[in-house]
């Protein structure tokens, strides 16, 4: 697909997936971590006509002088912020001048790329589509916090389950010791923290070829999973506590059944379905119940090719820091990954949220150990 | 104007207001003590449901099982409710939803006015009437309160200033002491705080027949009032510190000159305008530094018929506290006010924001003495 | 008693109540509004130099120049102040240090008492010995709840229960309408909030001569007093939910008995001793129980010649606010109460920990609806 | 040395430590993290006669039933603890007592150890005075905390600086890309955590034999080191802000001149010195400015021999995760180390509060990146 044609198909699976929203769907933020819709539809915007637009057309005359100030997210280099815990704040500007600034800057942005063939701009559109994409995802699971925290669990989309998936495999695979080259090669798109291809030495490892189900989970909850803090990270025993956890995110127990909601609204929980929305404390302490532990990024990177994988993001037991070598862009873009090297955990995988194209095996997905709103998994391994 | 006039008129006010809002502007909630738009619209509707139609029509259909959970307020008798903090997650139900409830409810409530004579009913109706003239007030306040913190100002009504007013009197009245009798006489509606009247010793007083202006408050500013802890109530204090405050709600200094935000946009200061948005703190603060003082609820109302009051509620030095003989009545109306009585002060007279037959002088307003969103005033005393 | 006698015994008493201490205990502070006793011991002779001492003797040489920052409490007119909730983070200076500095202050004073006839001077002594009877009292809670909040519950003195006495009389007393004279009228020391001697009228009344038991309160409790949210004010309820109140501060049930905390160890609730340490929304909420309420401070006042009381700190229905013709003293001395005239409810009467001739008809306790490490309780009316 | 001889020294460095404090120290806790000398002093004792003495002596009677209670530290497998936050409550038991308790476990222990020869509990006996050299340096650094919070800065010792060291080196190595075995090899004691012997492949690195200096530090403070967000990872940028760091830990900016508080009292800044009391927020943004990065641990091991170190703990870039084959004991002891593998970082080296034959090159410290109350510095490598 050429870039002008990827450009469009981009933008339009954001206002795809939106088509299911009401318009005071798009204002609301219940909480820190999550954003608005309306302030993705901007901010993904505001990315083309800040990196590209701004820097593109001479006399480029900017859609709204606030949208510098209202959409940047966490870029320092390119002027004051508002605050995230903010963005719920805004009803104005309305739904229907963000998508106006949609349209706007997607005119300026098809001019612009029907001429266009400096290869370090078109690298820019990559990011910003590869930027939109990952956005893409977070309104998928940002619109199901919300839908998820509202006391009548509204259907957002009755086709639209996301977690209904169960294994198609059931064997474990083993992998020899050895010298192993981690991070990307290819030639396509990718992140600055999967580059800096280095080797890795590793000892022999078995890792299972399918993701623990619902069905297992219920049985680490009925055998008294989430009490024995033996099984538990202290930080994660904490969190248990302080928090009263006794299920993944979206699990209510009513009448003697577990049931969760999902974005087809409240349904009973399928056993055979793989097990959804639980956070690294509970993927940790759920390998310490099986006596077998998470892999590390290293080890579930080199048995991608003979996995079955996709559909959730899976906790590793690898902190996310820089691989050697790695390299931070001058400026805003370089801002992009490296700053959140602190206190995350590497996710590996790809979720039934995610962009097709957009998942690797070399991928870097990473979040803090005790978030549970994205649709992430538990691979054993030993 | 007869009651079925009077719920017509009453309900369209509320409709009428709300005409100048975006659909976005329904669901936020930016502060706890504020509510959303749409919840005030159900709120005032659930009150007629709830107390009025369930009981008076036989096999009454609610037009949402949900509704009673959702927009119940604070009447513990009525059910569960949902925290407060937690209506700005609300995207759903829609605002159409809500306003198809509002006509529902009305139909069933014109059907039951036409017939109705029963006293007891008609009170309630009064009650609910009153109670969602209350809640015009607060929701011009909230929607203001959230206009007013979104950093683009948007204008919500540019012939709505409401804090324009200047004064028409500036001579100062003195009343002699003696027994004076306190407390709602007419055969009117009144909330069962006003009752209970009761005779009151008060010493000879003087009160101005004018309010503080701004220009006078920008005095006080300049003169250190903000840094002086003298004039300063010990939590009055605390709150200026810990808030960083230097100026009245919605002030803000820009280039060297006062702004502040109006429902018709960010405006100029006008010294001559009456001061407006200052909590009890600062009303006693600049009090002080005046070396006068606020007068106490029985002054303001012995006082009301020779004096010139209404568009601003003024702070009283009286806590709000029951009358002797104060009565609840059984049950959820019983909670109306009575629960309040801690922590709050009284403010007597009527904003620009009352609504006009919903003021007299016996009315006992009152918020934390920490509040500031109200259209608040100062009236001086000694 | 000459004042330089009352001198030395108002100093002595602190030292005596200390005497059962460990030096351990002298410098701990458990929560934000307790101080720790080496703190009392050197605030009230900080209040002796910095008035007194500093301006009567020429070339006066202060104990210590770090002293008058660290044991300032809320003077803001006498320089920086170490923040209350830092008082317990100084294990310097030693108790001993504080000791000494007491000898070297009390060993200038009563050089100063010696020859002082200055009446000015004189009334300042008389403040400083009633402000360190106060805090003779404050020491003795703050203690109580130190311990009290130790696990192990240690025995401050086997021999000092302070919670054991009972009711001496059983009627109640019925006091006419009518104007009453409110305020001190006497030549002896009291506080600034007790003068503007004023009339007031109030209805019809009658108060019980006896104060609520603990076996009234028992039964509060298992009528499910603590559940019931129709007799809370709604602050008082959220205070109940939130701090899962079920009964007054220091009961534990232990194998289906009450116990209470008291100076002398853990110990049974006596079913016949007055009930102590209960907050004002307590207070009210028994009343509310009883159909019946506290009375206000002018009630109190009036029949207090007819009544029996002493002992507890009695909740009144009145807020703490400035009489009529209230005047603060100018500078330092001036913040002594008037500075604390906003969300405090009065107490009158006495309690167990009071200095004995320190209390008066008039005298006016106050402090925050939710405190109870006081020794408080509830006298009803109607 | 033998058993018995090296549990009379390790016993003994406590009690030397302490015998600088004053009574009232040992039970002041100022912070969460930091716990109150009294309690060190009881926790380390608890150890041997809980995992100890209570299982070796038949009808062992243990010092006092509530200790088991107050001074288990983090150990759930052994009975309810006490919240950490609470320990700075408890004024009782006092430090005579703990003294005692000493004695009272020391003749039980003296006793045992003359006849023990089962290896087990002799490994138990080791691990326990490694768990009280692990608390002796947290001793000092608590006690720096505790007093270097008071607003007096009291010396400790003035004979007792700590940071006062500089350089011997100025040189840095180079180290060949290769495969290394990490991990403790030895027979002595280690912790659970050293152990796993594996292998790692490390590329071409180049390491400083020296460490950054408070000159150092003071250049990055005036080229804006704090300012520049560029520098800083984003959960440190915010830390940075609301906090308001604009330097390390204990140090003052007092008329132009750095100082800083040490045990020996507040003294300038030597800008020859080794810097101390830096988070690792602090060394990844100095790293950062000096486009350098951290070693990993991996390469500070391999490193180690060649270079010289101690003296400070030393911020590596690698997250505190379990090393392959890493296996927790069994039980309460199986608690030490593994439950904390999570947000945090490891650290190498040794400080200058560390005792000496407690540190070797496979031991790995671990801190929150925020932390910086320990002898923390930085060594860059690239």
């Amino acid at each position: 697909m050429n870039i002008t044609n990827k450009y469009k198909q981009v933008r339009q699976d954001t206002i795809n997936f939106c088509s299911h929203l009401q318009v005071e769907d798009y204002s609301i933020q219940v909480v820190q971590f999550a954003s608005p819709p309306k302030w993705h539809l901007a901010h993904t915007t505001w990315f083309f006509e800040t990196f590209i637009l701004k820097n593109q057309f001479e006399n480029y005359k900017e859609f709204s002088p606030d949208f510098n100030f209202l959409f940047n997210s966490y870029y320092n280099n390119v002027g004051t912020r508002i605050l995230q815990t903010n963005r719920g704040n805004m009803s104005r500007p309305s739904t229907d001048e963000i998508l106006e600034y949609r349209t706007y800057v997607d005119t300026k942005m098809l001019e612009l790329l029907e001429k266009e063939n400096d290869p370090k701009i078109l690298d820019l559109v990559v990011l910003g589509l590869n930027h939109e994409q990952q956005h893409q995802e977070l309104l998928i699971t940002d619109v199901k916090y919300m839908l998820g925290h509202n006391p009548i669990f509204p259907v957002f989309n009755e086709n639209y389950n996301l977690v209904a998936d169960t294994n198609s495999e059931s064997n474990s695979i083993k992998i020899e010791a050895g010298m192993y080259e981690i991070g990307y090669q290819g030639t396509d798109f990718c992140y600055d923290n999967e580059l800096g291809v280095h080797k890795v030495y590793v000892a022999d490892f078995e890792i299972n070829n399918f993701l623990v189900t619902n069905g297992d989970h219920i049985d680490f909850i009925e055998k008294g999973g989430y009490t024995d803090f033996n099984l538990w990270l202290d930080e994660g025993w904490s969190w248990v506590n302080s928090n009263q956890i006794i299920a993944p995110l979206y699990w209510h127990k009513i009448e003697g059944e577990w049931y969760n909601y999902t974005l087809a609204g409240l349904q009973k929980v399928d056993v055979n379905a793989v097990l959804s929305h639980i956070n690294y404390f509970e993927a940790n302490a759920f390998a310490e119940w099986k006596c077998m532990r998470l892999p590390t990024e290293f080890e579930w990177e080199i048995a991608a090719a003979k996995l079955d994988w996709g559909k959730r993001w899976e906790w590793t037991n690898s902190a996310y820091l820089a691989y050697p070598n790695f390299k931070k862009e001058n400026g805003a873009v370089g801002e992009y990954n490296g700053k959140f090297m602190s206190n995350k955990m590497v996710l590996r995988g790809a979720s039934v949220a995610t962009s097709k194209e957009h998942s690797r095996p070399t991928y870097r997905n990473f979040f803090n150990p005790t978030e549970r709103w994205q649709f992430t998994g538990i691979r054993l391994a030993k």
